[in-house]
């Protein structure tokens, strides 16, 4: 892999996600040397990726080169690179280009979607948790519009045009508020020759209210949201199966859609070679200094890790804020020698959640603080800009929201790849 | 299909580029049907995509939806299809998404890199003719970096960092001008452990100087240009192979390089169904009003066409304004009824060629006005600026170029789905 040998100590980062970036961040200026391994060889901002989808933010403004961000970094590495396995006995890791012994090794790998063993939901519906998936989305919606305009079979035409997502966690609620608004404003136009108002958009949940990790009152306000958007929430349902545009739900009833979301669930990607018995349901059990269960040497922070606390018996919630804070924890444990009397275990600093519900409208829940409407959205939206990865970055993305805003639009509507399954 | 019959004449046009675009525009509010078809939902402004090959603008932003361009003109349709054959006799069109006939034809299909027949060039090179190529190429240049720093041998090592052009005309000129400077100020800092001075862009052309269709003064001025920023410029010298980072020259000599950029000739989209006898070096002989030689409802406007004038024998160059303004004549001459005798034939108004290299430094030729340098550049990009349709593309445009300048950056350095070949 042709990192140079060096007296100091080597700290293995694996993923470039927010947890990573914190901590190789943090470490600037520490006496490690830093390896960084992604897959990709940008940090994505995840929290936007719904934009992209639904043509409101082009990709480039969401994610920021890697390289980039380590600019100028002493002993700093990163390779593009996928994991294949970890040797715990031999601190070694294989990858697909070479493997790499480490002093340390920080697995940031995050989660991906997960459909729970149904191949043919995993086969046909859509993800979103990448830059890649989001695109395919994106193409997937306009293809299926332009191919409405070829049936002259009504039921066709509305299945092509309509979308169901499953799960109305933060990533659901607002792609569907998202989709909401393609359909109000800017289909229509865009399709003169198309009915547009058949288009459905779905939102399908198993619980009995969206926004199930959020306060009740927010569940409220964000499903009033959706309804007079005109997107169709069906609750306590879970989806069986879906082809051929149709969608089978648990209680016999069916629906009909050209493309199925799935947002309901994701798993840990763990790694080859650590031990099962260290993960639970899919991720890596940490203790409070985000060491993995039975290692002394090997860390999990972000998404990947199940922390608990006094505060979460049940684990951290899997959070940009938590895999921020972590790697800023891990990184000062670190510069204090890894000694764990001289700084107190982690405690997250719960900031709140948020989310947003198409235009002026958001729901928020900041400590005790429970608000809605035009004041969350604005502090969402403030909040998202200012956690975005660099300068050029926040101003396009500005730039696109205020042209978006006044112009009811959303500009990006470009079929760049297809998309084929 | 799915396009009413109406009393209306109708004009298909196929392609959406510079030339279909402005006969669509000037065609609103006529009393035709018009049916636009192109095999991607957007217009691309090709004069700029070598800055999306070279990490300096997002696709987004030269791209623009061909749908929002119509938004609110009656008897348009819009169809993303794929044009299999054109029966004349039976004023039919055969597309991928069904038959349609045509009262007017109008043939806009533009042209496409000309491997002259050489497959293993074909297969082992890059082009650059649309936004997917140009980001296919944005990834395999970050590609073979990333591979560069994984190989210890330096000949590997150099061959996978350096990139030939083949042909220096606009494209091949402004292409390998861009890339001097991603190599001068962006590389060395994202790669601090590759020898990045090591990187070769060479620049190959056949003819004895660079810029051949423009003035001699041009040409000097760009070749000095180049070779300031590094470029090495083979001239009278042509590619026979290349397979395995070297390139094999007609002299004999070799080089080497991990990528190998075609621009060195392109040729017309002629469509099945349409006589060959009527098209001469693989694009559509016609007449002063446009008409395909042959043909009495068949058009052909922009690059795919050949029209010859007084002050061009060998027919009128393939750029832009061309097209922009054969599009607009043959608006007017619908509007007139086609009766050729209310118009006078088409007459190209040559503002003028010019060609950027590298930052602050231009050639323009506009007509007995040649300059160069800093105010060439201005003129440039206030030209392309304004060229670029949409609001939205040019504020962002605008606003990458200015921090781009400033921060000796280009942003975009993301490999969002990696060039496999």
């Amino acid at each position: 892999m042709n990192i140079p040998e060096s007296n100091k100590k080597r700290i293995v980062i694996i993923g470039g996600g927010f947890a990573g970036l914190h901590l190789a961040k943090g470490l600037k200026g520490s006496s490690f040397q830093i390896v960084m391994l992604d897959k990709n060889n940008f940090h994505t901002f995840q929290p936007l990726l719904y934009q992209v989808a639904t043509a409101g933010l082009e990709p480039d403004s969401i994610a920021y080169p890697l390289r980039k961000l380590f600019k100028g970094s002493m002993d700093f590495y990163f390779r593009l690179a996928e994991v294949q396995e970890v040797v715990p006995d031999q601190n070694l890791l294989r990858t697909n280009i070479g493997d790499l012994n480490y002093d340390y090794l920080i697995v940031a790998t995050g989660t991906t979607t997960n459909f729970f063993g149904n191949k043919e939901l995993e086969e046909n519906s859509m993800s979103m948790k990448s830059v890649s998936e989001a695109l395919d989305l994106r193409s997937l919606l306009l293809q299926n519009f332009e191919k409405a305009l070829l049936t002259s079979s009504i039921q066709e035409r509305e299945a092509l045009m309509s979308i169901a997502i499953v799960g109305a966690g933060p990533t659901g609620v607002e792609l569907a508020g998202a989709l909401a608004e393609l359909k109000k404003h800017v289909l229509p136009s865009d399709y003169p020759d198309l009915e547009v108002d058949r288009m459905q958009v779905q939102l399908i949940e198993m619980s009995d209210r969206v926004l199930p990790p959020m306060s009740n009152s927010a569940s409220k306000k964000a499903l009033k949201y959706l309804q007079e958007l005109g997107v169709e929430v069906i609750l306590g349902e879970a989806v069986e199966s879906y082809s051929d545009h149709t969608i089978d739900l648990r209680s016999k009833k069916k629906l009909y859609a050209g493309m199925l979301i799935w947002a309901a669930g994701v798993r840990g990607n763990l790694l080859n070679g650590i031990s099962e018995s260290s993960s639970e349901r899919s991720r890596y059990k940490v203790d409070r200094y985000h060491k993995i269960e039975g290692y002394d040497n090997i860390m999990a922070i972000g998404d990947i890790g199940v922390m608990k606390t006094e505060l979460f018996p049940d684990g951290l919630p899997m959070l940009a804020p938590v895999a921020n804070q972590q790697g800023s924890h891990l990184a000062s444990l670190f510069k204090k020698g890894m000694d764990t009397s001289k700084l107190s275990p982690f405690e997250y600093k719960d900031k709140g959640v948020m989310a947003t519900v198409g235009r002026n409208r958001a729901v928020a829940d900041l400590n005790q603080l429970k608000f809605g409407g035009l004041m969350a959205w604005l502090v969402w939206m403030f909040v998202h800009l200012l956690s975005l990865v660099g300068f050029r970055n926040r101003l396009i993305t500005f730039f696109n929201w205020s042209y978006n805003y006044f112009n009811f639009d959303k500009g990006i509507r470009l079929i760049i790849r297809k998309y084929e399954r």
